[in-house]
């Protein structure tokens, strides 16, 4: 008797996928099986598409962590769970040692292992993962609007990290995916939110998702806010753009001891406005992925229709399709959040 | 009748004082005349002598605002003082109507008027200052001693942002005089504080007012504090050297969803680790100046003997000899705070 296969796409380096038949995986005692209905393709999944992260990733492996799916099989000592079950996966391993860990943030470990990137992921129609990180999911939720559950929780996170009340205004420099989420979110907790974006297909759908939006390119922003808040400035500024320019425009738009999130990842130090953050005692904050309460609210905000899951869902292809997919995704201009349904 | 007169020193512009006589002021409603007991030299009056605020501040100024003294006489309509108590004043006036102030911020009003900047201040024998900016001192305190008082508010502005808890890890990057009495407040709030400063002299008078020390010059300061906090790295970090290799070193040293407190004036934009911020979600936190809950924290600092007053005291000279205490603080490499003593 030969092991039943699955279909799985592999990175094999320089933008490549190869989609294959591989043995199915059978769940180690404290994983579950998961049997894969969508996912995601992220900004990082993309970064490793275009060779970013080879020395981390290897050309062997299975990307994917945005994903829907349902309970396949349990392993020894898992319960709570049944098959069939919708679930999402948190996608976090962590040490339970090191300082964060020991100090409760184990979400940022400093041995953490990112599932479907430091380890096999959800590109691939059957997944095992670590019981801890399954989510379920009500029976009637829409599995595909459930693949946006990952990034939203990254939202959720974000805006829980500023400490948003109701009333506050918020800019979000930044349209794109994770942008217009945590706009969805800061938006669904009371903000008054601006989104401040260069790209115009960007701002067209900003709008259309109801945002009021800024292009800083062809107005000044910061007069703007100013107007808008008349002279107080935005309470709440989330840095998603990762520019100098967004660095720049996060201390200008900022109310006095207003707080900026630092979404984006600088790979490059940017010059930092330092006399501002004194001066009008402004506070940064650094928010990084998601803790579980984070999942929970997410989870909540999608099945109740807060998110506007079928526009931020641009496309959806198949698995045997992913390299289309990711070479559209890389060359639109348009798209927002592209899934490859690897389910049948 | 003449006028009785009091003398006075006024900025001249160009490194130099005259000391004159000047008619005693009376105070307006709503005034309490102090009759100046002593008055220390701040950063800021410093950067008044070498000329860097003379749009600011003209050539007709008294400046000076780290002040003791003694009521003198009460406006109309000032109640709960009386002639002859002993008082410092908080040197902030602000508009009442601004954003800032509206919020309840009105330490950093957006119209903030500094006394001894923006008004005269308190290198004169007798000053008038709303009374809204006084607060009372106990009897026995030495009046040399409440010269402190202004900077080590300071300090506890600085420690109450960071919402330091009894036992977590301080380090104070920057030995000069806020930096010591920043971690003097510091360790009084249970901290375990470590000064990371490049001034030989001053790592002496840190060591001899019983802190840790190191020379980031001479060895490894990340390496030191990893060492020192078993690889968690240190929970509150306050930045006062105002130099770019200070702030490389906040985000180095600091521990995972660690505090950075912002005290220095960064005249140029430094460039940042912003990734650092958000890996490790650490936050940054802009503190300026005091709010009144900060100065009864250091009366009562000062009064308790926590603030080492006779070891940051270097020197005490008459009012007559200001020009000369300039010049010799300006020359000297471990002078920490020089008074002068400006009643008779």
């Amino acid at each position: 008797m030969t092991a039943p296969q699955i279909t799985a796409a592999v990175y094999r380096g320089d933008q490549r996928f190869a989609v294959a038949q591989k043995p199915a995986p059978t769940p180690e005692p404290g994983q579950v099986a998961v049997r894969i209905a969508f996912c995601g393709i992220c900004g990082t999944d993309m970064h490793v598409f275009h060779g970013n992260m080879d020395a981390r990733v290897g050309f062997e492996r299975i990307i994917g962590h945005e994903m829907s799916g349902t309970v396949e099989a349990l392993g020894d000592g898992v319960d709570g769970l049944t098959k069939g079950q919708k679930v999402v996966v948190r996608p976090l391993d962590h040490c339970g040692d090191c300082p964060a860990c020991t100090a409760g943030h184990s979400h940022i470990c400093h041995n953490l292992k990112f599932l479907g990137l430091d380890t096999d992921g959800a590109m691939q129609e059957v997944w095992t993962v670590p019981a801890h990180t399954l989510h379920a999911l009500p029976d009637d939720m829409r599995l595909d609007h459930a693949a946006l559950i990952e990034p939203v929780a990254v939202a959720c996170h974000d805006v829980r990290m500023s400490g948003l009340r109701t009333g506050e205004d918020v800019v979000v420099i930044g349209g794109g995916p994770i942008g217009v989420l945590v706009a969805m979110v800061a938006r669904e907790a009371g903000g008054k939110v601006v989104i401040s974006e260069v790209n115009e297909n960007r701002l067209a759908l900003a709008k259309d998702m109801g945002f009021d939006v800024v292009n800083p390119a062809g107005s000044d922003l910061v007069e703007e806010i100013t107007r808008r808040t008349d002279g107080k400035g935005a309470d709440v500024v989330f840095e998603v753009s990762g520019s100098q320019p967004g660095v720049d425009a996060m201390t200008d738009v900022a109310a006095t001891r207003g707080r900026v999130v630092m979404v984006a990842i600088h790979a490059k130090k940017p010059t930092v406005d330092m006399f501002r953050f004194f001066w009008r005692e402004l506070q940064l904050i650094g928010a990084r992925v998601y803790e579980p309460q984070d999942y929970d609210r997410a989870i909540s905000l999608v099945a109740s229709g807060a998110i506007a899951a079928d526009k931020v869902i641009t496309d959806v292809s198949p698995l045997s399709q992913i390299q289309q997919a990711f070479e559209a995704l890389d060359a639109s201009p348009t798209a927002m959040k592209s899934l490859i349904k690897v389910g049948a």
